[in-house]
């Protein structure tokens, strides 16, 4: 495990990949950079993501790290790569990184979008790039479910089920809804970190505050109960974008 | 061949598809919705379309027919051939028309656009829905070879290679070129007929006049000349989409 440690950003459209960590027998980004690398380099090296995400689940800044021995410079590394990879896998940017630079422990926010096309049809050309949500949406409702969002919370109640062994706790900076046109709804999630669904399961809930199904006391109580078979329907994931890291 | 002429407006992404006209081994759209009105109908039927779209094109109003005996009503046939065909193709509309109507010798004009994502990287969300051309472009130099193309021209120079025995001559209604933002244009096309891959070959010409390989003078001497050596390359499909047609 030598030398120099190289960060990249990656763009990627999920549609295709069975998310983000490798698998034996399914396309995964993790599984195609590392495969690229190791064409490049020579030499196998691990790919460490600042977060996982899902399979359907885009990116338009995911942030990771490797460790390499290769002496090989950053942009040829990106030339390398961009022409080893399919055209839904873009590599925007490679540079070295500090030694102990870790695309996930050293990350200080995330930032998550969420879009929904919300109009009576559907749209082919937006069926894996967003939710389609056909009915009448009580926005106001939603954006004040939003606006209790932020600050520190215990989001146990919109985790994973089955997932118990993090600390449920986490500072959101930002939670907005945005209507972007007429049928475009954009949610968007600022957070020290996330919860595995913890996005799905928090649009989920607030798109059915939207449609009435809940109340926005509903959704305090879903909030404070730490009950994790209380929240809505998770949000399904051709609508979720991971759209920034940052760091120090 | 029964009672009713049924008319349709459908809309589809094309990545998926061996373009419009049936074949035996490979996903169309024809095959596809032709399939789906035999398992509603009980019996096949030919479905003509307003124009057949090529591989990797796309539509969002694609006008066809077929005649049928069967008595089911067209809001019903609606409903159930979206719940019988895949999410990349939508039926709009269905409608009973006059026992004569024909979706392509009934048809005025059909408007096709071209999208390109003019910027220097590519983007992994439309690669499959707009051409990346990453250099500069004289966007003034474009939009006046757009311009000669309006009114009536033999426009051999643009049609495919080996297609020689319909009448070259079509009339240009309309021919724009707009910058829809920073980093988009968009080419509009409307005509009383189109041969086959002309728009695909004027647009690749038009944007080797934008690269300054080709004058605009040039580009007049290439559409007088009726020789269909002398155009640029042909554009990729995935920036084409079928966007109206026509009838009185």
């Amino acid at each position: 495990m030598g030398g120099k440690t190289v960060q990249m950003v990656l763009e990627y459209d999920g549609s295709r990949y069975f998310g983000w960590q490798l698998q034996k027998e399914e396309p995964t980004i993790q599984g195609i950079i590392e495969e690229a690398i190791r064409r490049i380099t020579g030499a196998h090296s691990s790919l460490i993501a600042s977060g996982r995400t899902d399979a359907g689940v885009h990116a338009l800044h995911q942030v990771c790290h490797f460790k390499t021995s290769s002496e090989i410079a950053p942009e040829a590394l990106k030339r390398g790569l961009n022409a080893l990879t399919p055209s839904d896998i873009l590599v925007k940017d490679v540079r070295h990184a500090p030694q102990d630079f870790h695309a996930r422990y050293s990350a200080k926010s995330k930032t998550y979008e969420y879009r929904i096309l919300n109009q009576p049809d559907p749209d082919v050309f937006v069926r894996a790039y967003a939710w389609h949500v056909p009915h009448d949406l009580d926005f106001a409702a939603m954006k004040a479910c939003m606006d209790l969002l932020q600050g520190r919370h215990d989001f146990t109640s919109f985790r994973a089920s089955g997932s118990t062994n993090v600390n449920p706790e986490r500072e959101m900076m930002r939670s907005e809804l945005h209507r972007s046109d007429e049928h475009h709804l954009i949610f968007v999630f600022e957070a020290d970190g996330f919860l595995r669904h913890m996005v799905r399961n928090i649009v989920g809930t607030v798109i059915e505050v939207g449609q009435r199904r809940f109340s926005r006391d509903d959704f305090v109580h879903i909030l404070h109960a730490r009950d994790r078979r209380l929240a809505g329907t998770k949000a399904p994931p051709q609508g979720l974008y991971l759209t920034m890291v940052k760091y120090e």
